[in-house]
């Protein structure tokens, strides 16, 4: 029989590879509804380490698996239980503790996914793209040819925002913090790319044509989110969705009072738990078929067995990546 | 023939009350249309301080007359003039430099006012009044018996925030920087007067029995911002219109995505640049009844003399005041 192994951590710390490890566990007996799922593949996200280290909106009860999303193929179901059939790609429920080599899931939650496409930007499909897509939807009214500025454009969420954007007819000036990430942007489509500075406003001015921008996209905080609203239209807003300089957001009342820029936050939790279902799973269909047809894409940096979960939590919590952080067990 | 006088400033510079200086002019001669207008009073403002220090969000070619509200009597109309009667108490134009023993106004835009009233209160209309109530009005639907919360209670701004509210059957959480501005706005009529500190929102909730806040009115920036929107229930909006503290609106992603608070500003000169005249001077008309049937006042601190107008300026820049400053011509 097969080891299964799962990522959990039993409480949370500062250094969030501390606290968790991989543990083995027995295969489990299913009951009725239930199914098992091999994982394909699940990544590491910037919020799953906020919820490892507790600085996270909302916190599971310990001990718990990490891992938030993912894609796995169905192994077995519980006795008298309709579902995906075995062998089936399926999307895992999100917040289901995907860092396992296996896990139970109630089969009716079970999304199955052309078996075809790649599981591994499959995997990425239930938080990243729909937090672009709602970015670049819910905050202002854009028409094609217009323009949208995002910090961290070299993030997951970033280059969804630029293919998306792109898809859109939208236009995409891209703030980076090293000049290392210029041209990752520039191959995902990014139209303009530039390296965050105190004349960043100027630029932006002169690489667009002085064209108005109404929505300005943050993951950093700090100055960043000042600089940004900076490069904004009159009465145009910021929304930010990180904070991964680990500061507030510091905006001037210049921008605020006298330009009328305001300051949102948007946070998918909250989408999804306000949402009705058809809607939530009409987004989530739309992009899966991107990334199946390869119009959807994010790069991977490296991908861990959940036996590494150590060094791919510690490989994701560093800052200078080029690209995200997967588990994909290793096949058994 | 009177001394003429006005607060005139050739440049801007750091130190307000070192760019204005009173000069004496000659009585001018009134062409068709134009009247000629004693002063009576007119306050300086946050925003006159600002305006002289090159900070404020738009300025006046230079030379100009400092001040930008104010009350008067009508001294002589110009020859075939229609207008406000001579000894007509009038409100003077938004921006018409104010800081004088007389002006020449377009007699057209010369709003009577009621002789009998406290013209020192009347002067305070255009600017402070507006603010507050557009504050209370255009950034929440709030219902009688709603909590709003400010900062700067103590100001100007604040204390018509605490009496509109009142009239309008709201309950207000008043925030100052000091123990000694808590008697005064507790006179105002503030439900709760807390100073400002770092376990701020555990002593609101527990001031208003954890009533949910959905109004937070920001003119301190900083920190404060972030203490403020730490106060107000989810989703709520938090409105800055001006920095006190001098440094920049702080907002923790922590509010703005994980609590869906979002920060605007406010700004009257944009309000009275986009809003029809007519309703401009509907809420005019309304406060001005109400400043006139002692239903609305501000304390003030002290009144200066036109020549006086290096020491009025250096009054209003300093930090702790107990009220406003006027400029009060001394009677011809």
């Amino acid at each position: 029989m097969t080891t299964m192994l799962k990522a959990q951590y039993n409480e949370r710390g500062p250094v969030p590879q501390a606290v968790i490890a991989a543990v083995p566990f027995e295969r489990p007996t299913l009951s009725q509804g239930q199914a098992l799922v091999a994982v394909l593949a699940a990544p590491i996200n910037p919020s799953d380490v906020l919820t490892l280290t507790g600085q996270y909106g909302i916190l599971p009860p310990l001990p718990a698996v990490g891992g938030s999303e993912g894609v796995g193929r169905v192994v077995e179901l519980g006795p008298d239980t309709q579902g995906p059939a075995i062998g089936q790609t399926v999307l895992l429920p999100a917040g289901s503790g995907t860092w396992a080599t296996h896990l139970v899931a109630p089969a009716a939650r079970l999304i199955p996914l052309p078996n075809g496409a790649d599981p591994q930007q499959l995997a990425m499909l239930t938080v990243n793209p729909p937090t672009a897509s709602l970015l670049l939807s819910d905050f202002a009214t854009l028409q094609p040819g217009d323009w949208v500025i995002q910090n961290s454009a070299n993030s997951g969420v970033g280059s969804y925002v630029v293919q998306l954007a792109k898809l859109r007819g939208l236009k995409t000036v891209n703030i980076v913090r090293r000049e290392s990430a210029i041209a990752g942007v520039l191959v995902q489509g990014g139209d303009v790319v530039l390296v965050d500075g105190d004349d960043l406003a100027e630029r932006v001015k002169a690489a667009t044509a002085g064209a108005p921008i109404k929505l300005g996209i943050d993951a950093v905080g700090g100055k960043a989110t000042m600089r940004l609203a900076g490069t904004l239209t009159e009465s145009a807003v910021v929304v930010n969705y990180g904070a991964l300089s680990g500061e507030p957001c510091i905006v001037s009342p210049r921008e605020l009072v006298f330009r009328d820029v305001s300051l949102k936050g948007f946070w998918l939790a909250r989408w999804f738990r306000t949402t009705p279902q058809p809607q939530q799973f009409a987004l989530l269909t739309e992009l899966a078929g991107l990334i199946a047809a390869g119009k959807l894409s994010t790069p991977i940096q490296a991908s861990y067995d959940v036996a590494q979960i150590k060094e791919a939590v510690a490989a994701a919590a560093a800052g200078e990546r080029q690209g995200k952080i997967l588990i994909v067990p290793a096949q058994a």
